[in-house]
């Protein structure tokens, strides 16, 4: 589509684990539990908690994230590090609900609000999982919605979650800029009729899904540049 | 339920792709065209190949089954070994076209054949890519039904693929014995309602979906017995 024909953009979305919270801030506790494969555990915990995700709602068997979250340690922990305890799960899954944010996104997020942009969370998360995250990163009163899998008992890529963007903010999903680090999840957003912006912050190799994110950047700084362009 | 309770088997199904075909048997073709990452290689091929069929099932976006390890090819290529030329992509796609069967396969699909009860193949797999799999390996005339995602236009897990089998086969999940060396693929199947068995190669972990396979062995030759015990 032709620049001059794009709608203005009235709204942001945000994915939130590994976009706003940094998914991988747990490989120092994993480290230290099982030292030469703190990496390898965090790398596969994430992989794990998407495909239980992704596997769940392709057969309707919606489960919450966070107890997804856990079964995902447990396969990751039974092959990778047998050893650790209940105690060191227990502590890595208490990581897990106060991840730190990427450092230059509270700033992004304030500037955006500047712009008199609605902003919202699109996310796989369960509803305290992500009220606790937003809490503890020092998000608080950035977000005019929270929007979770929760209400809709499934997660991306269906569409009965991208739905709850559009619904929630009141303009059509071409007018929201859905920002997110997970290069699939910002195609299945340009999929559902959104803008999208994928966040690649470790410069990874596009996904070739017959379809790329609208714009791509390496910060959440970047993101507001693009707005700041395309406004109403 | 008690095993007393349990209907006899009437068939069974297997899965194509790692049950009997080593989607691995890539590995060596792919260490001599980038040397110490071959084994890297062929794993985030078959991780990124599952991928993009469960994203592409979520969200109603179908595309052939040798299309799509075609794409996780590139992807992997882009991330592990960039230096790779279209004549070497086009080697490693072809190795895909005639992967190996593991050893004792065909032994024991006659086997089974031998105890009366017809096999089909039920997978991801567009008809012609199954087609020359079977013929190239040996498996000629073994199977009553190849069944594929390509008449279902979508892919495991939904329920469309998984209910070609008792649609085929004149009888019900519960009586087709389904085989596969992916625990996600065994349990989603008995999430189905087939009666399942894992094919554990490599010593994994159990997946941690809140249901297991009804059965787990490490050959395909354990099917035999454990099918002689339960026919009707």
């Amino acid at each position: 589509m032709n620049k001059s024909q794009e709608l203005p953009i009235r709204a942001v979305a945000f994915d939130a684990y590994g976009t706003l919270f940094d998914v991988h801030s747990v490989i120092s506790l994993a480290e230290q539990l099982c030292p030469g494969r703190g990496e390898a555990l965090s790398m596969l915990w994430r992989q794990k908690q998407l495909e239980y995700s992704w596997l769940r709602a392709m057969s309707g068997r919606y489960k919450q994230f966070w107890d997804i979250t856990r079964d995902a340690l447990r396969f990751s922990v039974a092959r990778l590090a047998p050893e650790l305890s209940a105690a060191d799960e227990a502590r890595l899954m208490n990581q897990y609900s106060s991840l730190s944010a990427f450092p230059e996104n509270l700033g992004a997020l304030r500037e955006l609000r500047s712009l008199g942009l609605p902003l919202a969370i699109l996310t796989n998360g369960n509803r305290e999982m992500i009220e606790v995250s937003v809490r503890s990163s020092g998000m608080d009163g950035m977000f005019e919605h929270l929007l979770s899998s929760e209400s809709v008992q499934t997660f991306k890529t269906r569409s009965a979650i991208y739905d709850l963007g559009p619904q929630a903010l009141g303009v059509s999903a071409a007018e929201i800029l859905f920002v997110s680090s997970n290069c699939w999840d910002a195609i299945a957003a340009t999929w559902h009729g959104y803008r999208s912006f994928w966040i690649n912050r470790s410069g990874a190799p596009l996904e070739v899904l017959d379809t790329t994110p609208n714009a791509t950047g390496s910060l959440l700084t970047e993101v507001v540049e693009y707005a700041r362009q395309r406004l109403a």
